[in-house]
């Protein structure tokens, strides 16, 4: 059965037996449905004496066209860890509306490990992306509003960084020129729209810890410069109390459940390149406070995502993972050996041991973080005993354990040994939790660790103007931040063609953000694609209530 | 107290019990928290054999600065219809998002006649405005992806007049210029962006009759024109089906209460000059096979919000109303009457008799429907007796009979005497409701006959190249639709200054346009803004979350 005929099967329970596993009382669980709740801000509050439980990050090796399954195995966990009789909660991120009129939506995760109801969380959901654009967008009008009635904080329209959002993948709206028609609508200007996810307020809704910070960072978001180079703040133009109010219930996390009936908490999907590509401290923590054992997933690979991750959202919130899973494949590990696509089908144990050298990295990369590492091999139906041996033995001689789970074909049944084994790294206490580099860092020296540590880079290339805009911004008191990379996913380089571990290459930074809202400075290396276009042929094309009720093409 | 302090002291019953109040099973009610819900397809399906209930209009004489009532008067009538022992509903209109952001929000009614939970209504509610605004676009990201990847249809890039809609006063996206960048973005061209509320999606939304019109509305909505001026429709390029996806739950109506517990539909708010101004039909029709009575009330003055409620909605919806209340103040009396809102605290009775003569057309008006009427006189306490004594003088040489409400003092006690009223008009059976021109009468004739028997203008000024257009639709097959008047609510004629009730006028054409999967053509009669600005102070300034968790500056 394909992934929308099981999540169709689903036995869901009402929500507020989901609920009640986690002690959330229904009058503190706000419903969307029947199967879909905010927890209410009241009851988090109440929770804050609450001990925390342990958790869990899912990564991955470098993506690769193969499937690695990393949400997958996020939920195959979770209810594993559930099967065996702890108390587990995952953390996910939402999806975004607009890439699925594109390509096909997908499944939070696949086979029996996936999060229900699917069509709602490739669709509206709780509204929450809608109330993203929503506060952006006010932000965006209160801003050219300014200029036209006089300009008074002096903004030079040819300065303003802040861009509108649409959550559409619509290519017509990167670049346009907003504000003509004469002297009723204002003064023109060049601009353009991102998706929604790479909204800094996407970012700020994810890191906030509350509405109060919430408030604090929407303030902070710098909207534009004067003549002089000085930033003009969303504070300065008092957008940030209403923002806080579109985003009031947007900032209570999703609860849904599991195929297993098991609780997912689903908030929350700001971009993994532009920003850092988890779901919300708000979630995470909650759960955290409501589970024993919580297992959340960080965008792309581990370089980035698991880099990000710690070096962002642990930082930030304060958060101790104790134990990672990085997800391989069989697959996945023979097309960075350098098979084809098209040749998966074929033993190779050869390729299988060349591609481990990607894997490998990831593995010596978390153990950087001073948290223990465990493999988990998601299991294809394609791949050979032999294969799945390989990849034991080569993460053996790295120290670490690779457990080979059928979570897709089997659910919890198939990751109970997985779970086991996540379970005894947490007992053993070992996870010494720290971010890669301290805040004090100068900027460039953070990017440097990254790329030298992480990506084993020789070098960073970056010219002058890059160089004195992270001065000036050490200069403005920005210094302490994390940086936030936005490279290809593909490769541990810039070159998405380049698999396996390479050495002895360098990391050109084209360009640098502040998100001085969300706290971090984007570094982009190579091009960075905030709104996409669609298709020839867009799925939308497809999509359609059919005659039984059902949405078809969707997926 | 204020509003918004009677509103937030309501005590709200779960929505579930509201419901119940209708006889609407638990499970076919889909809860947007505690207090909101949608009524499922399959429960509205199962009505189909359900008699219907009575339908009242309520509608107002022409807006004045003084304010009329008229939301008021519909939750107040049927709380007073509820309170002397009949099962009433009432219907009304959703708020739209971005205006809020300029001037305050709007309670839905006023003092002891609201519908609440008040901030929601005035927020992102359950997100059907969202959900509109992305159907919206969708169908115009996919234009512009058509002629992107080869313009297979031949669409003329000038000759677009589907344009993207945006939930925000926002005039700097009015006129905008998009597709610029480059090859990698399109080929450049003028556009810009509606308010939600006057999306063309909208005005379907609210007539269609079930999913599967919807669908069908939406494919026949005309995108673009071929250089030989032949229409593309929103089905040539395939988008219908998933625009139908995304509004399948907002196709749902939303059910709420009222300040004494009884059920409100809020469901749907086209704009009330280029679309109709009323709730969806799906509500109305829904309400009436669950309630004995169903209020609902129309946009602007009866001039336009009657008229295009009976030859709109009504027409093409089948429903026959039974009774109109109209809303008069004495206030409004005074202003019709020549006197200046500074002074209207002092009793003037000549003025009141004196403005009464736009009361009077209006009541004649509603006449020519077939439908009786009665004056609703919403309470003021400057009113003096001998004001309010002689609109029900005028009234009564009408022919028809004016009641004095006082639901904004005391909810439905103070309109128990007009809910009698109500009632016996219904129970007469003497209603015979015919829209005002037939189906097949020409497009010019139906624009001449509103024209002169509703607005008693002389005559209907508009040149040659109008009429050309009107004859062409004729031709294409268009000329069987209703016309959708477009003009100032303000007066009878198109002088927003002209109050009273103004003779010897003309009504000039400005421009005509087809909302074809609306289904009718909108007749534009002097300056019509579709994108709203922010004002110099926009009351987003002031709009917080304050330290008791509530929302203050959003009313």
């Amino acid at each position: 059965m394909s992934d929308i005929e099981i999540a169709r099967k689903a036995k869901k329970k009402p929500i507020q037996e989901i609920g009640a596993k986690l002690g959330i009382p229904t009058e503190h669980l706000l419903p969307f449905g029947h199967d879909k709740a905010k927890v209410s801000e009241a009851f988090i509050k109440s929770l804050a004496k609450n001990k925390n439980g342990h958790l869990i990050l899912v990564t991955a090796i470098n993506p690769t066209p193969a499937g690695e399954g990393k949400t997958t195995t996020t939920v195959g966990l979770g209810d594993g860890l559930n099967a065996i009789g702890k108390k587990a909660a995952i953390c996910i991120r939402e999806a975004s509306l607009g890439p699925n009129f594109g390509m096909k939506g997908g499944a939070a995760g696949g086979g029996y490990a996936q999060v229900v109801p699917m069509e709602d969380m490739n669709l509206h959901f709780t509204g929450d992306f809608h109330a993203i654009t929503a506060a952006h967008n006010l932000l965006a009008a209160m801003l050219d509003n300014h200029i036209y009635w006089g300009n008074e904080l002096d903004i030079d329209i040819r300065r303003i960084p802040y861009r509108r959002v649409m959550d559409m993948n619509d290519r017509a709206l990167r670049e346009t020129v907003v504000n003509l028609g004469g002297v009723a609508n204002g003064f023109p200007r060049e601009t353009g729209f991102d998706i929604t996810v790479a909204s800094e307020v996407m970012a700020i809704l994810c890191l906030a810890t509350d509405l109060r910070d919430l408030e604090k960072r929407l303030g902070d978001i710098i909207v534009a410069y004067r003549r002089d180079r000085s930033p003009v703040y969303a504070r300065d133009l008092k957008a940030d109390g209403a923002m806080t109010v579109l985003l009031q219930q947007a900032m209570q996390p999703n609860l849904v459940q599991t195929l297993e009936n098991n609780p997912a908490f689903v908030h929350g999907g700001p971009f993994a390149n532009i920003a850092h590509g988890c779901n919300s401290v708000v979630a995470t923590t909650t759960a955290l406070k409501l589970a024993d054992y919580v297992v959340t997933e960080a965008g792309f690979g581990a370089d980035l995502g698991a880099e990000k991750f710690f070096d962002i959202k642990c930082r930030k919130a304060g958060l101790k993972p104790e134990a990672v899973v990085i997800v391989a494949t069989v697959r996945a590990m023979k097309m960075n050996g350098g098979v084809a696509k098209a040749d998966l089908g074929t033993e190779n144990v050869a390729a299988v041991k060349k591609g481990c050298a990607n894997l490998g990295q990831h593995i010596e990369n978390v153990k950087q973080f001073g948290v223990p590492a465990v493999v988990a091999i998601n299991h294809f139906v394609s791949d050979t005993d032999a294969e799945v041996q390989a990849i034991k033995d080569y993460v053996g001689s790295q120290g670490s354990e690779a457990v080979l789970c059928k979570h897709w074909a089997h659910g919890s049944k198939g990751t109970e040994d997985l779970a086991r084994k996540v379970v005894s790294i947490v007992e053993s206490g070992s996870a010494q939790f720290a971010p890669l580099y301290l805040d004090d860092m100068p900027l460039f020296e953070k990017i440097e660790t990254i790329a030298k540590r992480i990506y084993r880079a020789d070098e960073v290339l970056a010219d002058k103007k890059i160089r004195d805009q992270l001065k000036q911004w050490e200069e403005q008191g920005y210094g302490n931040l994390p940086v936030c990379m936005a490279k290809t996913q593909y490769s541990f380089t810039t070159d998405p063609n380049r698999r396996g571990a390479p050495r002895g290459h360098s990391l050109p930074v084209r360009e640098v953000r502040l998100s001085a809202g969300a706290g971090f400075i984007v570094v982009i290396c190579g091009e960075i694609m905030t709104m996409p276009g669609l298709p020839r042929v867009p799925s939308a094309e497809s999509i359609r209530i059919n005659r039984d009720g059902l949405i078809d093409g969707l997926f």
